[in-house]
């Protein structure tokens, strides 16, 4: 059996796009992912899917139709299933997420944005 | 709809005893518990539920049969089900930990060190 410390800072050393999420834990049929957000992303939701938004480094934003929430480093917030919400940051932030394993970045908005087959690392 | 951002420091300063782990999210049937920790625990498995240990602060230690693992902080692991392990510290640690809502701390060892009911932060 492998099991392995994982170094979030040298996971997010191998990348730089934005936008595009990696695979750097599985368990119990729920992904944890990291990734490199700046800019805005679109506006959506997830039917079936709960998300976790964990900030590493810097201070993101998440539009709801209601409010708008501030996400500074060592703080998350979970964005319940059929929310939708619209993250944007203006400087760059490294991302955790963690949600099912079945959860495509762009919820019911398939489009440009979509990532599918995400890379482990 | 009660959508609120988590500050873990914030949630940290709440509490100060050991090997008891506290909620502050959940999602997915899945609970996000943070959890101060200092000496040695014992050692246990959870027969159907991996478990992901991340070190906000400090230095953890866990025992496998076959190896110890060091996780600083910044970095994770991810204990598959029914693996034996046996969490460490000799300072204390701040450590946050994802787990199917089911997952009892002490595993297939109930004892002295179980934690039922856990309070949610």
């Amino acid at each position: 059996m492998d099991i392995k410390t994982v170094n979030l800072q040298e996971k997010f050393a191998t990348f730089t796009d934005q936008w595009h999420p990696r695979i750097i834990g599985e368990l119990n049929g729920q992904h944890v992912k990291i990734a490199k957000v700046q800019g805005e992303f679109i506006m959506h939701q997830h039917e079936h899917a709960d998300e976790l938004f964990f900030v590493v480094e810097g201070k993101l934003f998440i539009r709801l139709e209601d409010q708008t929430l501030e996400i500074n480093q060592g703080e998350m917030v979970v964005i319940p299933k059929g929310t939708n919400h619209q993250p944007y940051a203006p400087e760059e932030v490294k991302l955790l997420m963690f949600e099912p394993e079945s959860t495509v970045n762009t919820g019911n908005q398939e489009g440009e944005r979509t990532v599918r087959d995400l890379e482990k690392i």
